[in-house]
């Protein structure tokens, strides 16, 4: 069996319309521009590189950016006056606080720091625990609007646009980080399916892969998921991001397991083109919510 | 094989006498006397009984409480406004508002309402949300100190106390409510188990439960776990309270499943007697807090 190709590339781009579609209407409607802010501390080279993928993608939907730069220096006290800044600020829908912050800087008080209703990241703990306590797909929410972090909104929102059922299905997410492991088993769980969460100390790794109906990696170590790790037909979700010898590579090995999966999403070209848009898309949701809209 | 009964009730007991040690200290150190104040919206059976039991535990223990109860035909806004008041009022450490609220009522704002600080019961997102992106115990939490819904508290408790090693283990809760099965898991995932969320809609429940090294169940079904659903050996948590024939039992069939399991609770008398101590103790920890100690 060769699996079909979750194509995150493609997706994004016919996302990429649906957004430019979505902005034009919010600005004809409502006279504003959705508008994201970025702070950055410090010259991360990961970080500089997404700060300026941002401000082209947004520049490209018609929506405005603005990036706010500290230096590595920076103290704990200017960071969170600085977010505080951009909370009141009316103009500003989205902030989004990039990591790693520099050492010495504790980064649960930044993102504490954050106005929920413009945590577009998803990182702030309101956001996090209205995810955790949101009831099922088709019930009552019973909490709050939220937001999800971009990654794991991308890896679901491609499931669903290839029309995979998860209902009922056993989903394994290997990987626990606040960023794509967790919130992606409650965006699972939320969608009904069974979940099981598994980290560095699950014992027998391969075993529990091979019960997966949809298997999520989000481990951060290259090509650590084999073929053999999969169970005929599954459903793959590569959030890993790693590179070996300069080449980008996912936490699956694609080689191997393209052959036993029966979907896969390839690295690069699965859930890594999605992340960028699933945050501006909780740019204008937050400007929606904001506009009453 | 007759499995080990977890006592939960000899465990309570064990507990209210270090209860009564920590309180009687704190309020020799600073001369405060660690005060619950409980909120009941009408004359739900079950909530009068459990709102009696409080103010009998917190009595016993040299704590104060306060009952604020107010009409089934209270508004939204009165509700919300006696916990505001319960927030501003320096002499209460932590606040419960009873479940169920009248028909009508939106919970989830209630619980907002509450200051994250006084939500001793854990329901308030931002609590969920710190026990969702907390890292595995022995690193650094990397967030807020926050309050643990007490039931699963109690859960853990009794697990730790009977020495029961969680690392590595397959911990299944059959169960998602946000006041037992999801933080339950939380709490589990956080003591490095590998963890498995089950629910109405997973496919085959049986098998999955037969992978449990520990099994917790909160489903709210009488005896509906058998014990050919059991792994031998697997340590079982019920937090089951049902009433069959006015005689109460658990999600566990105990009687079929103590010749499976390693280790049960049993209902009556397991995890239930528990779940009032731990309360007790997050009002002596938000009381602790608020003193800076």
């Amino acid at each position: 069996m060769t699996a079909t190709i979750l194509d995150g590339r493609a997706l994004a781009k016919t996302m990429r319309a649906e957004l430019n579609a979505a902005v034009e209407e919010f600005k004809t409607k409502h006279g504003i521009v959705p508008t994201i802010a970025v702070v950055r501390v410090g010259e991360d080279p990961a970080s500089v590189r997404y700060s300026g993928t941002i401000q082209k993608t947004a520049a490209k939907r018609g929506m405005e950016s603005a990036l706010h730069t500290l230096p590595e220096t920076a103290t704990q006290e200017a960071i969170v006056a600085l977010v505080a800044k951009l909370n009141a600020d009316e103009g500003v829908h989205g902030i989004m606080v990039q990591e790693p912050l520099p050492k010495g800087i504790d980064e649960a008080a930044v993102k504490a720091a954050l106005s929920p209703d413009k945590d577009v990241d998803g990182v702030h703990p309101v956001n996090a625990g209205r995810l955790a306590q949101v009831a099922p797909v088709g019930r009552p929410p019973m909490v709050e609007p939220f937001f999800v972090p971009a990654t794991p909104a991308g890896g679901l929102e491609i499931l669903k646009r290839y029309g995979v059922e998860l209902k009922g299905k056993h989903a394994v997410v290997v990987g626990r980080s606040n960023i794509v492991g967790k919130p992606m088993a409650m965006l699972l769980l939320r969608e009904n399916a069974t979940v099981t969460i598994c980290h560095s100390r699950t014992a027998d790794l391969p075993a529990v892969c091979r019960t997966a109906d949809i298997l999520c990696a989000a481990v951060g170590r290259a090509k650590m998921i084999k073929g053999d790790w999969i169970k005929p037909g599954a459903v793959v979700i590569d959030f890993g991001v790693n590179f070996v010898d300069g080449k980008m590579c996912g936490d699956v090995d694609l080689e191997t397991a393209q052959e036993v999966a029966g979907m896969i999403t390839p690295v690069p070209g699965g859930t890594g083109p999605m992340t960028n848009v699933m945050l501006m898309w909780n740019v204008i949701e937050a400007a929606r919510r904001k506009a009453g809209a």
